[in-house]
């Protein structure tokens, strides 16, 4: 059983460039942390031409060989890389999704989820359509195409007004390329420029890799349509929402090169560990972290509380997909194949263990157990994060409620169960501070279970700070 | 550029059997001759669950492993085998086709062409539907949606009331499988038992392969539906269409030990080789048939003209999709590789050569040319069926009419094309001769131009013989 | 488990020709017949250079890419398809063997197998050498390496007069090509003109097919040099060896197509049919073969007889090795997957059943089985060859004795085992008659248990007609 | 061209453990490092069974499935990791080798690298050896086979006393495991006790990983048997070489939770970061290291320098042996793919870069100028080793001594050419310092040309410091 989270997808797309498909090769590519399932790349060739598309399960690497690469021609593309929730199969969900509709060909990226859209799934059966995966783009797709207006971009505004959720999406017609983003703005999409065209990538760091410039954030709420040398923007909706970013993004999900709103990921984390050393000081010889996400933080609480930051764990970097894992018994006999720990590091030290979250706790536990194993005097654990006891509904895929370690229990009863010597948690405050902003200025749903898009739809009033809390 | 016809498709089903998705398995691999692109299965799991699917690019043998059979446990399945038309991609049209509609699940296998399609996909689009693939089973699946009521069966039967064309299907949901059969039966059909369960499936070889007893064909114009001991039969359409079911099934496409309408078609086959022996008699040393279609009408030949029947020709059997074809220059230097010539039975013979059809002319030209080179004194064309001029409209996959070799020649023409020393063909009154009936009891456009089942939709009054001739 | 005979090898050479491992790829194509497991080319890039080498597990088609060919540049090729013995590890066993020895690089195609090959391997590996394989190619590298003259021609010759059993040779240095048979010439070898090049190969048909012209066989114990434009020919033994080729190629392995010391294999096979006619007949209705290898034979049974030839059994061409089996189960349920009857061709006929050779017999058993079950009123199965008794020792991998049927049984026994109403066998006598021989010109222990070449090496007296009888 | 250090081989063993083969996988699996063109298992199956052996092109997750694992039953197992030189052809030099000799079954896996090991192929051609690889194993192979004595330990023994140059060997037999180092210990060996059982391999993180303890490394010149519960030491050469281990193990190829001679890697690098910032200071406002290699180094930097260590680049770790690079036009177009700098890290500060050493300078003048245009106010290059100015003979993949930057040049001219505000090595002896010696007491011939082994093998002084300098 996976004991992390995972973020859905990655979308990218580029408008009006000689190379579009490998340079959304390779911000797939650079967006890989995103989704490792499937990718895919959709492709126009021209007026009334379908898309090409061609998708496939595995990495980017794997899914696509020069020969696919050379029959994608053409001056504008989309991407999409893909994580499957559990039961899906993955090959029927790759995205983008590629329809034709009475407006011609349009194809679909979407990163994020929509809360009610099993509820509209519903309504478009009822009403005659077939759906042949489970995947929301789908349902954007029979909304646009049900929408009845000559216009495609009327069209497509006409459908988003009607979900409700998260979502960022790269969408492709032979005339245009368009993004939007949800009002609350819960899944990152940035914008830049590439040679005379356009780029739109889930993470700047995706920009960075296919050698775009970054020229700003789509903003939450934002639709965008480029179909020429223009940006042209308008609002999805016209209630005054308040943004709320996912929270998680700076803390575990972006990439540390990635800038979210203007705030570079590894410094965030790097401040997220110094306000550790400052809220909950321990004495230690060593400060330590899980690689590879908790690094910065952990280089942050050793600056903070200057002592020496050392790699306590090296975590072996080749696993793949086809890797056999050790059965139970060999994992008793000391079989440890991820996560290695450096026994003259850790012999007879207090050590200062910085993690990112804890989510079912398996994995915190078998971390103390090792570090104990390696002849640590002390373990003190810190989270730069606080405890995850919600699920997110708005794209990441977590365990169940049940599942995960913090709900219903203290922070003293986690200690005990991951056996640290001290565990200790980064208060909701001080992420927010750390992201530039106050707890409002985010979606920290799955610490409060506050979640800004209530499943019922009656987040009308754009000043209620959190629209429904469990 | 290929020389042959392709059937473009092949469906089965299994109705309550513990191996249904197994038996499947082994009545594609006897179908694969009528599709080699891609294969696909679908089983059902039981009421109120999706139909779970598997599909892939390639030979049935390809596509499916044993852990992909065990996933499609299940008490019914149906199957499809495909052949893409030039330009599809072939990953998207693999069927079956398995949506979600109001009613459930449901699971398309089609084989045919519907001569409306594209109208009805313009029609669709408009009222808002979209397409994710350019298969005629998505338009029925869009039909069956918005049909409206809520039972299956109706809303199917209403479906295929709007469609024109050619098509034999093979349906599964949870709760029923439904089997039908375009009112001309343009493709074939037929219906066995299996334990105590059914099957249906393009050609009764599927049935002997899966050990089902052959019962009877599906009727053209019949909907077929079983959802426990018994079939439950009604028609498709009230008016009394005559039925026309494809010539060429006789001619070349089925398997030998297939039977169609009741008659064994090897034994069609060998008869179509004594009438050309009858009606076109030469004098010669040996009889020879192009393996492995024309085998059967070449032995018949030989029979009834009383001269020995040789292998002159050998094909090698081991040819696949990614076998390297040599260049023209090695082609100039002799490398050729499908077929060889007997020297030894041919040198200084009188050669008469049985093939079924000419399409291209590519083949009989080369053909003819390497037993010239082996050492034939006369070699002597016998076509067991008329010329092909017109292109198909109902499922099989021809050259563009420009590029039929008898469109708008006469037979001497074509003989000095071939460079043979004489060329005949059969009419088309022996073919359905030898099938068991007259002109009119087939479809025999391909050598007529008279179509069946108009584009125009005009063919209302069914005793208009050829609805359009062109 | 197998019930039939496999050949153990086919190999080709190229010598002196642009596209010498193009034609080469062309050449395995056509033996493929002769080995299914891997192929594998080598090839020359020039004096002193390594021999360049791709080998492979699968079909020729499955083992070279264009990329592989592209990098197998060089004027002059060998190569090699392979069936593994059982319990070998087929990549390990798969040629051309190429090794570097103190002349330079050497690579050896082998087919067939060594009597006194364990016994040199102790030797060798007594005096230090060391194997990597379980291949006589490579005992024939050990004693090339260790003749210790600097002429490697004179090397391989010292290394072939120490080896006794089956060989058929194609062997590349940069400098040189050489063929060799063994001095019974029990496995076939042929050598052909390629433009201003050679070629040598297994059967005729790789020349035909690689566009190559027939020169002649090459001889029982010659050796062939070919280094220019000239082929320089050497006996390998000066003892007066009677020849005796193997008589199976003529029944079963060889191609059809193949003409075998200036017979063509299907006449041989068609005499065989009409022997049967004569020396066992039988009042029937008709005469089928078992597809492929019994067709030629069933044919000219049927002329023989006067009675219709029939095609009573068709196979299903597409299995290949990833292929799922049906369980027993299954098979009893009737699923039957490679060979199935036209039941309108055997319903209350009296059929006379052609096949080459009975082995364990299962294969013939459930035969007559699936033509009761079709109706069939009589089955006489007619067997082109004498009862197969004793093991193969030179490159077949038949059973061991105790699985074949007929060793120490009666005809009688066995017809009461496989259920036929008659079974009868052709004489060996006219097995020869049809070769064009007499039964001491070729090898027939299988049937005889008489080995031309003994285990203990005592065959020195090149009267004796039959070194060993077991 | 490839701008890196590779190291040549990873090899492990098992000795008496129930899941030898799966040990071993995960052994493989933590020295991937070392190693990532091919992997192989071979394993004993009792007593006078040849060795089963499985390899194959690629990662170790690549090359065994679950099935392949399976068939590896048995109680004692070698592997081996490898990287081909160029030219080589990876699957012929895929190791562990296994070759059956006089005494039975000998599998070997080797790394390292032969001086004379050229000299002696020639010696051995020339007494009738034949070579099938072009592998050091295959020589050791050989020299043993040919040592004449009954006993495998003594006539492998007496193979190890005839080779010069670099070797850590896994050798196993049905009867015993066997584990050598070279008498200078270039490379690394390590025993463990796993169990009832032992281990060796090349790097402690592969003890660690298979749950295995370590007991000590084996000592330069030691030749180890283990055959049942006891190690057996004896000594390869009397005379009394002085130990030369790799210092650059320390420096970059060695994992760094990997410990050597008692000393951990990270702690080493660390140290040697901090002597740069002792040695080479410079103001600056941050310290980054270039991932993975360099990043103990940069925080060691750091620390010494009292400036906050940062990310200042990010690698993306998806890139597999696939993945398609960009073609130079999209790299002047700024397509970056392996590292992106963090501009707001880099932007306007003075930069400290940390690597691990300079080989052909291509890397460092592009990271270099990519630090400029994040906005680096200055860049101040800061390398953990020498100038490597001679290539390796002892197992490591250098490029020519032509290609490498600093051969022949200053460390001035070296500054200009990678275009850094400053440029700075660190010295050899300060390199020895951190791994707890002098510069006599390791192999240091990549940065001074005094080569420890000669290829003249006049290195019989035991207390000459350098055998031979260039």
């Amino acid at each position: 059983m996976n004991d992390s989270l995972r973020e859905a997808c990655g979308v990218c797309g580029v408008w009006n460039h000689t190379h579009a498909s490998v340079l959304t090769y390779y911000a797939l590519y650079a967006l890989q942390h995103r989704g490792q399932e499937s990718a895919g790349i959709a492709v126009s060739r021209g007026q009334n031409r379908p898309l090409a598309l061609h998708r496939g399960v595995g990495l980017v690497a794997e899914v696509f060989d020069g020969a696919d690469l050379d029959r994608l021609q053409g001056e504008s593309a989309i991407g999409h890389v893909h994580y499957g929730r559990s039961g899906d199969s993955s090959m029927l969900n790759a995205q983008p999704l590629v329809v034709r509709l009475r407006s011609g060909s349009l194809g679909i990226s979407h990163n994020g989820n929509l809360i009610n859209g099993t509820e509209l799934r519903r309504q478009l059966e009822q009403s005659g359509s077939i759906f042949q995966t489970t995947s929301d783009a789908e349902v954007l797709a029979h909304l646009t195409a049900r929408a009845g207006r000559e216009d495609i971009e009327t069209n497509l505004l006409a459908a988003l007004r009607q979900v409700r959720g998260a979502y960022a999406l790269a969408i492709l017609t032979p005339e245009a390329m368009f993004a939007a983003r949800d009002p609350h703005g819960l899944r990152p999409l940035s914008l830049g420029r590439v040679g005379d065209g356009w780029m739109v990538a889930s993470e700047t760091c995706a920009l960075d890799t296919a050698g775009a410039e970054f020229v700003r954030d789509v903003e939450p709420g934002e639709f965008v349509r480029i179909d020429g040398e223009d940006v042209h923007s308008s609002r999805i909706s016209n209630s005054d929402v308040r943004p709320a970013p996912c929270v998680f993004e700076y803390i575990y999900f972006a990439r540390p090169d990635s800038n979210l709103a203007g705030r570079n990921v590894h410094q965030v984390r790097k401040r997220l560990g110094e306000y550790l050393a400052q809220d909950h000081p321990v004495v230690a010889d060593v400060a330590s972290g899980v690689p590879d996400s908790s690094i910065s933080a952990a280089t942050g609480y050793a600056e903070a509380a200057d002592i020496p930051y050392e790699m306590g764990l090296v975590r072996n970097r080749y696993i793949g997909r086809t890797f056999i894992q050790p059965e139970d018994r060999l994992r008793q006999l000391g079989v440890n194949l991820k996560l290695n720990p450096l026994d003259m590091v850790i012999r007879d030290a207090r050590v200062v263990l910085v993690d990112d979250s804890i989510v079912r706790g398996t994995t915190s536990r078998i971390l103390v157990q090792l570090l104990r194993e390696a002849g640590a005097r002390e373990i003190h654990l810190r989270i730069s994060s606080p405890p995850y006891r919600y699920p997110c509904r708005y794209g990441i895929d977590t365990s169940s409620r049940g599942d995960l370690i913090a709900a219903g229990r203290t922070v003293d009863e986690i200690e005990q169960l991951v056996g640290a010597d001290s565990l200790r948690y980064l208060s909701e405050d001080r992420i927010a501070e750390a992201a530039g902003g106050s707890r409002d200025d985010f979606c920290t749903a799955c610490f409060s279970g506050c979640y800004p898009v209530s499943v019922a739809g009656d987040d009308a009033d754009p000043h209620r700070g959190r629209d429904e809390c469990e």
